[in-house]
């Protein structure tokens, strides 16, 4: 572990953005998104991504162009990142949805032509913190097996909501629709431990816990969805709203994962008092987060809690004592 | 059971609406809906709902209200149902959400005051077959625990989605965010049978299969969200999109079940071709489907299919036969 402060990182990170042919705009706006995994002590969403947004840069290399804001109305736009930095992209997407959510009450951004989104929390912390609803959807490479299928179709597809409270911090729901990561397969990979039960399907259909065995020929995996045909129905509209609706590349891939095609995101916002009045939107909210804490602990759980508050929680101890702990291989990673 | 064409079928419900006293008009929004479940062979969503619905719809009787569209912008509006019945609260706010996308490409309708929307697929599908992607959240009384807790805080609040697709009917995505829903375990007390392992806590915080240990001193069931903390956090904020963003009532709640003040929905529409031409989009929607039937089989499964797919398929069967088969019990309950 290398401790760093946090401006220590910051700088780190645009350095070896730069060298990598990253506008200092770019990576400017960039490294926060990489430094959020760090602050909410989530390493496997933090700087570690760096190593495959970088790829997805290279690969974008010769078909960059300007990054374009297409099909504009009141409410909606199309982000064609040009293979742009990834962040930058759907950092851009983020501030015209919040733009056109200030101005009509409601919008919609799509992005294309960028490569991995990142922590999503950031996106729709951001939004909250503006003083919206925000929700995100993304995409990735095919790494996802359809419910009754052998090879991967869709991804992760995550979804992210924010909403904003009168204190505390906003309300963060951030999860993956696949019962487990690719990341996971990797890791028991390096450390020879076993997968978890549940998680991927072995090449005959029946769930591995050996991480070899639930890569397929290409070294694509087949992880399993949530909760089964359930995860499958909504990972499934996640990777249509995101990618056929900004016109992207989805649907069976094989081979290399790191093609910046095949990552996608959908940005909504909206003005919480839409409907009623800032007041009574808050009020509820703070009504039904202090009925949660009054629910019996089921003995032994530590009880009921909200979407995020154990994130908002590590993020502000983080920020508060100023550094972070940052794994020796990320560490040297960004140096070189 | 009861054979009985689609139209005999649909004149009881009115005629049963008409003598617990809502109008003509509103019955015969309604009974269509109390009809989609029987057309997909599903009579846990169909006509037996009736049976709730007119409850709550009494228990609105001595507050009822005319229907009010209020905050309205050119991009949202808000329903207040004034306990009108809830089937035609929930139909004008759709077509108050179809009509606002058809203006200004993306809009969205919140719900209050009006009790149980009924199988959500209904409205998803009629907006997809307007030429829209559709979602459609909603909650209900609380039945559902909080992960780690011991008491209902939030319902099996199921979210619906409608892809339309150029043939082949749309791509439907009609889910609880709960493990089972209070239906099961009302089933299993009548049936003796044991409730499936995994879909409600008994009263240590155990998961049990015994349906009268399933629920609180209230006759409140204790559901487990789908899939552990991730389901919880859906359904959470679903419950705050829908019950919290409509100024409608939330949280914790003792006693009967019934109260129409704790249903709400939230409708979501826009335009497919708000990023893309629609050809474009059409053609990424076909791609995809075309991709997934091209996945091999896990052995045994039946293998891969589409959401919404055996629905279309059983309500095409069921219009072209004519006619519905329906459990005596709801038809006595037609009757009287």
């Amino acid at each position: 572990m290398k401790r760093l402060t946090i401006a220590e990182a910051t700088e780190l990170a645009i350095a070896k953005m730069r060298r990598h042919g990253v506008d200092q705009a770019e990576a400017e706006i960039a490294a926060p998104i990489y430094l959020e995994g760090e602050l909410a002590q989530r390493p496997s969403h933090g700087l570690r991504h760096l190593r495959n947004n970088l790829e997805q840069f290279r690969l974008g290399a010769d078909r960059r162009t300007p990054l374009q804001i297409l099909n504009e109305t009141p409410v909606s736009a199309l982000v064609d990142g040009g293979f742009h930095h990834a962040y930058f992209v759907n950092h851009t997407a983020m501030e015209l949805v919040i733009k056109k959510a200030g101005i009509s009450g409601l919008a919609m951004v799509a992005v294309r032509k960028s490569g991995g989104s990142g922590i999503l929390s950031y996106y729709t912390r951001t939004i909250a913190e503006a003083g919206f609803i925000g929700l995100v959807l993304a995409n990735a490479p095919a790494t996802v097996v359809p419910t009754g299928g052998l090879e991967p179709l869709i991804s992760t597809n995550p979804i992210s909501v924010g909403i904003p409270r009168r204190k505390g911090g906003p309300i963060l729901l951030d999860m993956a629709t696949s019962a487990g990561t690719f990341n996971q397969i990797l890791q028991a990979q390096v450390s020879g431990k076993p997968l978890a039960e549940g998680v991927a399907l072995g090449p005959d259909g029946q769930i591995t816990t050996d991480p070899h065995a639930a890569l397929n020929e290409h070294g694509r995996p087949r992880l399993l969805p949530l909760a089964g045909y359930k995860g499958f129905g909504l990972g499934l509209v996640i990777e249509l709203l995101t990618a056929a609706g900004s016109g992207g590349s989805l649907g069976r891939q094989e081979g290399y994962v790191h093609s910046p095609d095949f990552f996608h995101a959908l940005f909504i916002a909206y003005r919480p008092d839409l409907f009623v009045s800032l007041d009574e939107f808050n009020d509820r909210v703070d009504q039904f987060v202090s009925d949660l804490y009054t629910i019996p602990a089921v003995p032994g759980s530590g009880g009921p809690r909200l979407p995020g508050d154990e994130t908002n929680r590590k993020r502000a101890e983080t920020l508060e004592r100023g550094y972070i702990d940052l794994e020796d291989a990320t560490y040297e990673f960004l140096l070189n």
